[in-house]
């Protein structure tokens, strides 16, 4: 018999608010070829995905000449705009690189494939099976800057996850990315992948940027690379869910019963072994009954390193007799990624005060302490809540390569799915499988 | 010496950035205190957070009276209203049902504590030691609709978990929580806790929950329990990172070859063992080749379960003979989630078919397959993308009790951090901690 129909509370899918296809914007079509390819690329196993990246280590290099030709264009619209020459040779693609880069799409071939990895795994009372499994996450959508090499690493890292890939690279760097997505397409493609498992935002605008920011069901993360302000941008107005990464503000604390010849050591190398990267110490904390020692030794230090000092009151006293070039702090310095041959430095009363000036001026990144005390070692790793605490290490091994984990899509400064270096485990999500035999619930 | 002061890119830290708290709004000062009182509870070891649940329960056991009292007041308000019954049974708290409450503490007293535990750990090859633990999320905002016993669980796991947390309940149960939090708060300040770390938000409007969804570096997590239309929007306000709960469109398929006294367990279980919940079936699929045989009996089995079945023209065909109340479905039943005794139907030609229909209309939840061929079921769970895919089992198990969690603090449906019922460790992140003797990178 039939009924008079029911008026049941309607909650509209994906399927009915997404406009159609052939009136979509063409960054929303690119998203929607993305999740169809997704869940051709979910179940494919290992050995497909590992084929279709070596396929495509094979292209760059057999059409290196066609990326480096394009690669050209880009650096000759950046020297016309005047972009200085540290900029140009991060956009600069040599054969030697991308022979390089082809490599490291070899090593991701070697890494083992996440998804399947049985997470969980148990038998109820009753006798159910339950397995926690990993599975992609589907589409996911990288907002990056400058080096082309991004590209590739980012489009390996995602087909070896089973995830669909959508690009977007900055404007500076369009001829480079739009040859190197050709090349990686095809080989996709050729090896019997769905090629839209990797495409190029379209668009160079900003425009493209917020609509990807606002593809929620058919984008399932955004990680943003670059600066600040770009990530900043992504984590404020994306409804999309975003892994922010990247900025640090990293500390090292020379703690009371430090090392000398080690405080200093780690030191230097957290600070001055490469300046420009997140994992860059930015401020120095003295405890205050190892300043007359350790201070006058450590500026020197730091003035043959070539770092400025910005320095507090108490620190500011030491500077005098030594050949370091010292400024006075503002409370500004303490929140400062100087990303340069600069680091703030203050006295404290005690760890436990460095503790406070951490947690209270950390972008949560990563944070060291040199000490011989095993009391201080473990108060420091029990109180400090960043993605990393360093004991007695430079701040510089907070790194997926570092790590072992092989490869690294970025590095994660929130606390929700993941936090640290993200290797491919991280570009997973799981899903339950229950099974019974006919098992219901009373 | 001193030297001219440089102009570093200054990205302001939540320190600089955040108001004085004397000139803070109401719902930051208490997200502020949460935030203090979070960084106390992250250290603290299982047996102190243990010695605080224990005396929440005693306190809601010996303060009953209060809770009662407060309750009737919001029961009287929500009968003015003309609520109807079935919410009122909902809101009221009698001394059987907080005794119950606190009993569910108790039961968190037992559950092991996540924190603390190593995820994953090695010794790097330059003799690093690497230990993956898990901390505290940090704070924690729950936003809930009218259920008062929400307000004792969250707070209990919260707290387990080393979380503050912060509590935004419905303004109909606005009594009842003040009387329930008051009465936690003395108890874990009594146990030498934080009171902070369980905070009601202050502010019984909409403003409040706007603030909240915007106090991003003061709350690390939010995660809205309740119907559509609130996850809907915290999901795409809030800037605070979100944990989307709940919606369940879920799916049974009954393949080809399934065992039909089985097939009729499952759907009628899934669908009527309670129809207000989200694990509960929504839609039947049903595979062409066995619909003549299946159809008929799951029609009458409906039938005497009171379900009115949506049903598409194929389904239809069977409805005539049966005893069912069959109405004709229309697209719109493809994505509706009734909670109540509805269910929509089609025959699919395949069980590619089904799956092609779960993937355009599921809200990503729970889906069920009952079959006795061991290729349909590998081939439905590798292509069916939810928390949850049940082999031979019903759709309603999918809740954290039966799992074996112990608790549940909801069911998350995104892919991002957690995907399915969320425990205990769900609701915590992780650091890393790399301990040397004096490592620098080279």
């Amino acid at each position: 018999m039939l009924a008079e129909r029911a008026r049941p509370a309607h909650y509209p899918s994906l399927m009915t608010t997404l406009s159609p296809y052939d009136s979509m914007s063409p960054v929303n079509r690119a998203a929607y070829r993305a999740k169809a390819a997704a869940a051709d690329l979910a179940p494919l196993p290992r050995a497909v995905k590992d084929d279709a990246l070596a396929a495509i280590a094979d292209a760059l290099e057999v059409r290196t000449s066609e990326i480096v030709e394009a690669n050209a264009k880009d650096i000759a619209k950046a020297r016309e705009a005047g972009t200085s020459e540290a900029i140009i040779d991060r956009l600069t693609l040599t054969p030697e690189r991308v022979r390089a880069i082809a490599s490291d799409v070899r090593d991701v071939v070697a890494l083992p494939d996440p998804v399947g990895e049985v997470v969980r795994g148990s038998t109820l009372p009753n006798g159910i099976d339950l397995r926690q499994v990993r599975v992609p996450l589907g589409v996911v959508g990288i907002i990056y800057e400058a080096r082309p090499n991004v590209t590739v690493d980012a489009a390996a890292l995602c087909l070896k996850s089973g995830n669909a890939v959508l690009l977007r690279g900055s404007a500076s760097a369009y001829e480079s990315n739009t040859a190197l997505v050709r090349v990686i397409r095809d080989a996709v493609g050729g090896a019997g992948l769905p090629a839209d498992a990797v495409q190029l935002v379209p668009g160079e605008s900003r425009e493209s940027v917020r609509e990807l920011m606002r593809a929620r069901g058919l984008v399932d993360v955004l990680i943003p690379r670059g600066g600040a302000s770009l990530i900043q941008t992504v984590v404020t107005e994306s409804i999309v869910p975003v892994i922010e990464t990247g900025t640090g503000n990293c500390h090292v604390y020379v703690d009371a019963d430090a090392d000398l010849d080690m405080a200093i050591d780690i030191l230097i190398n957290s600070k001055a072994q490469r300046v420009s990267v997140c994992n860059a110490a930015e401020t120095l904390l003295v405890h205050q009954d190892i300043a007359p020692e350790f201070l006058p030794r450590a500026l020197d230090a730091l003035a043959e390193a070539g770092v400025t000092v910005h320095a507090d009151p108490r620190v500011l006293a030491y500077a005098k007799d030594s050949k370091a070039t010292v400024v006075e702090a503002t409370p500004e310095d303490w929140d400062t990624e100087y990303l340069s041959y600069d680091i703030a430095a203050a006295v404290v009363d005690s760890l436990d005060k460095a503790v406070e000036h951490i947690r209270l001026w950390t972008s949560g990144h990563t944070e060291a302490i040199v000490t011989t005390s095993q009391q201080a070692a473990r108060r420091f790793t029990q109180l400090v809540d960043s993605t990393t605490v360093a004991v007695n290490a430079s701040t510089r091994f907070t790194d997926g390569g570092q790590f072992g984990f092989g490869a690294e899509i970025g590095i994660s400064t929130q606390k929700l799915h993941a936090r640290g270096p993200m290797g491919l485990p991280e570009l997973t999500s799981t899903k339950y499988i229950v099974t019974g035999d006919g098992h219901i619930r009373r």
